[in-house]
């Protein structure tokens, strides 16, 4: 697969969220690499309320690790 | 997508908390951007005690990271 | 809402596993507000082993933070 | 709730990851206090496997709290 | 039960990721102590992709705090 | 078993990701050994939305470990 991580670092929480986000979608390309069979899933589990907390529930494993990496976007703090 | 999260910093826990539902919704909006459809999900899964509890899973984690983020709120704490 | 959650320091670890509890129950507050509602669904899931084990995981989430928060009820150790 | 947890401290990690099923199970106390509704519930969900996966993943989330309250019972380790 | 966890420290990750596999099963063996059920069970849960997804979700959780107590297995790092 | 894990670290964090699905991945094969099973099981899951999130949480789980071990990949930041 071509670099897609290059590092964990963002500018801010949005983009460390945001990358997250992607995090949690490229696991999900790593397992089904077809785009095609992963677009037809799209439609079904982005209207299904329990698909949706479940994928809010990779973000936020995710995003610890992104904030971690971050030191929390805390700068001099006493961590 | 404007911006929505300029740092994990909150005043109280409480506050700390409601950020971690917010965290929680976002990542809901971004997997489904439409306004429309996450309202018509709404009031079924909100009457859906597994549902419930597994929100409160992704709050709870991403509890977990503005907590740490906010140093327990503690001040000049050992850690 | 009123303030709920102004410190996550407890003096025994007890306390903490029951703040704990409170915190995973106040996102389900916070999810469906309508106490009426959460009232009915409560007689289906606490007798449901899996939700039982759900809320057990949820909480046990909680209390990570928590205990954390209490650098797990340890005086001077060498954390 | 008479006092059951005043330390997280354990000699062994054995006795840790006894107490993590003890932390494991008093949240399913707390939730459903009926000892009689909560025995009847044993014989099912512990004959499936899943809800026994369901149990060992809430263990293993109170075992990192144990071991972490216990400095994962390293002495004088560099941590 | 016979002493069965006396350290959390191994040699390699692999012995690392060996015990987190253990410490999985070790909460299975304390809820269902009768090895007979465990072994009915078996066949069916290691022929459920779900099921194994979810068994590798408990490893990776046990994996978390076995690599923590063997500090990643990283001799006189910075951390 | 053959040694497939004689290190946690990685010389990028794509390459950690990479670990992370790896480990989660032998779980399975710990828990399955008969790779003619695991191959039939595979067609059926990877064309699952809520299996492939639920790969995608173990993954994010043990990236969590792997990142902690590569010290998030910073060099001689403040951690």
């Amino acid at each position: 697969m071509k670099p897609w991580l290059t590092s964990l670092k963002t500018n801010t929480p949005q983009e460390g969220f945001e990358l997250a986000i992607k995090l949690s979608q490229m696991a999900v390309v790593y397992t089904q690499p077809s785009e095609e069979i992963r677009k037809k899933l799209r439609p079904k589990y982005s209207k299904n309320a329990n698909s949706l907390i479940s994928v809010s529930q990779v973000v936020a494993t995710n995003f610890q690790t992104v904030a971690a990496a971050n030191n929390y976007w805390n700068k001099n703090d006493g961590l």
